[in-house]
């Protein structure tokens, strides 16, 4: 534990949405303060944190000084510029591990390290021009999905090929951004893996969730999913072997493509992840406090799960459901102080206790 | 709903210890702001508040401009002047009312609301002068234990009188303050009811806790109690009826002893309780949210246990163990952010989870 933060001791977070905001909130818990660095002005994770810095991540006397200000940073948003976390990295630890980022950050990076270690993609192909276009067509086939490489979320950056016509179209879209085609998986059900590795090297995986989106945004995670048990085993394996790879420290959430017996990796995010804000209500401990832990340098808390439950994202006017929602029995309701709800927007979720926790 | 606080609207809080501190995380995890009012510097609830305003009661700029910035006021701290408490609510509700709260500053307005509702406590008798101590020696009998009307929390004020020799020595402890004798009742265990009160008259309790103190100081607290069914039943009927009686709004701590069948009420705390702590590890909704939820105007949640648990308080030098603590499986830590560990000073607690909830 010498590496370990003493309470009273400063965790800094790059990004103060709701994901910081939860983050905020579990490091309090635990005595641990928070510098919260965000370029938007009062943001969601400020109204719980000991100090907010409002500067664009391109300020480097703000960066320096808030380096200076925390012992360790992490992050809630992926797409930092490299500049601002080299400054950072020079002065502080940054967890997870640049590595780990800049491998998340590159759709064409993150499927060729997960081939890498032996894992299953989907299909893909590097495209930049159209050329390259036509032949990824012929390799990765149709339909497919042509992705921009970087800054995609929610469904944003993307665009689907049903045949030849449409792919100029779909390049065009992509506003000369590299992009990369992903062939389409037929799968049964989409699942997720919320696992964490601590600075001790040990790894703790939450049980997996099963995922819904509508329109491309989270809608429903459902625990647990309905899997086989081998399945499961092997979830919960890939998620290990992703986090020591990268030699990880911290929460990550992994989505995985379940077709018959076969796993496919979808993509990873280098954070706490939405589909894991079920555990709040469901486990013993959540995906934020375990995430603090991590980068804080604590021992991680096995994530014994203790309900059945589903969380649903309250997106853009779903705000307007809260106190319907408030009067529900077994309805545990998590609103992110948000002004304005915009349309796709997330505003908040509710995690339904369906009963205690049935045996896996 | 129509008198319902909606998200975003802010809730002031006079205290701005702990339980401000968890009340602060527990309305904004319903998208509620917070604006603590606390006379001492950076106190903990700051550092997960919206706003903090720094400045004694006696500071009528400072309460106006804080009430005016709220949408209800409540507190978690009970020694509030009543001059402070008359300018806020000329402006804004005050929850849970200020009868609640004036009935359990003095002690022996408490003990003879409990008598009048037909619920009973120790024997007492008010003293303020000598005449008066022997007198009440007389009625109370001994040992008894001599206590100031006002003021008093964690066993201070207190002084016991084992026979009339020890007199003079315990009321010279009062300081000249009004007191009360209180008799020793003979009890086989301390337990605690924390229960609420909702705007719409709905009253909810958690099951009843078993407490054991040290030096005055609460250390532990086991749910669920080692009571019978006919007395949790009477437990929560008592809950019920001063609630009722006192047309409470909010979360309320009642410690009772029980002898044999008998339920003696030994005092109650308008607020949040230490005795409720383990709820956030223990039940589906912890106290600070349901007393949240009470003053918002929202409706109150059935508080379901899922798991039997010990809470602990953590004291003093007991901040030293918090990395032991940390690895232990199935406990809960919970620190509260204080830079100095005084001896007797509540720097957090943890709750360890015993099992799935045994059935009542």
């Amino acid at each position: 534990m010498t590496d370990a933060l003493q309470p009273g001791q400063t965790i800094g977070i790059l990004g103060g949405g709701q994901l910081g905001r939860m983050l905020a909130m579990a490091a309090a818990r635990l005595g641990l303060k928070v510098h919260i660095f965000e370029p938007a002005a009062n943001p969601p994770a400020g109204e719980v944190a000991h100090k907010t810095t409002t500067a664009p991540y391109e300020d480097e006397t703000a960066l320096t000084s808030f380096a200076d200000s925390v012992d360790v940073v992490t992050y809630e948003f992926e797409n930092v510029p490299a500049a601002a976390l080299d400054l950072i990295e020079a002065r502080v630890p940054i967890r997870p591990n640049r590595i780990s980022l800049a491998t998340s950050q590159d759709r064409l990076t993150e499927k060729t390290f997960l081939r890498d270690i032996g894992l299953e993609t989907a299909p893909f192909a590097t495209v930049i021009t159209e050329a390259e276009l036509a032949q990824a067509l012929a390799s990765v086939g149709m339909p497919s999905i042509l992705k921009t490489r970087r800054l995609g979320y929610d469904g944003k950056g993307q665009a689907r090929i049903n045949d030849r016509h449409g792919a100029p179209a779909a390049l065009a879209a992509m506003n000369a951004a590299d992009a990369i085609l992903e062939g389409f998986v037929a799968f049964d059900r989409e699942i997720s893996v919320i696992a964490a590795r601590g600075l001790d090297d040990t790894i703790a995986c939450f049980e997996p969730g099963e995922n819904v989106h509508t329109d491309g945004i989270l809608d429903t995670t459902t625990v647990p999913a309905d899997i086989s048990t081998a399945t499961r085993e092997r979830a919960f394996g890939i998620a290990g072997t992703i986090l020591t790879a990268l030699d990880y420290i911290g929460v990550i959430g992994v989505e995985m493509f379940v077709s018959g017996d076969k796993i496919i990796i979808n993509e990873f995010a280098p954070r706490v992840h939405n589909s894991g804000h079920w555990t709040e209500a469901g486990a013993v401990i959540d995906q934020f406090e375990q995430h603090i832990r991590a980068v804080a340098g604590w021992p991680l808390v096995d994530p014994v799960r203790h309900s059945d439950v589903i969380m649903t994202n309250l997106i853009g006017d779903d705000i307007e459901q809260v106190h319907a929602i408030a009067a529900e029995t077994g309805a545990r309701l998590h609103l992110y102080g948000k002004a304005e709800a915009r349309p796709g927007r997330k505003m908040g979720h509710v995690t339904r206790v369906l009963g205690p926790a049935t045996d896996r």
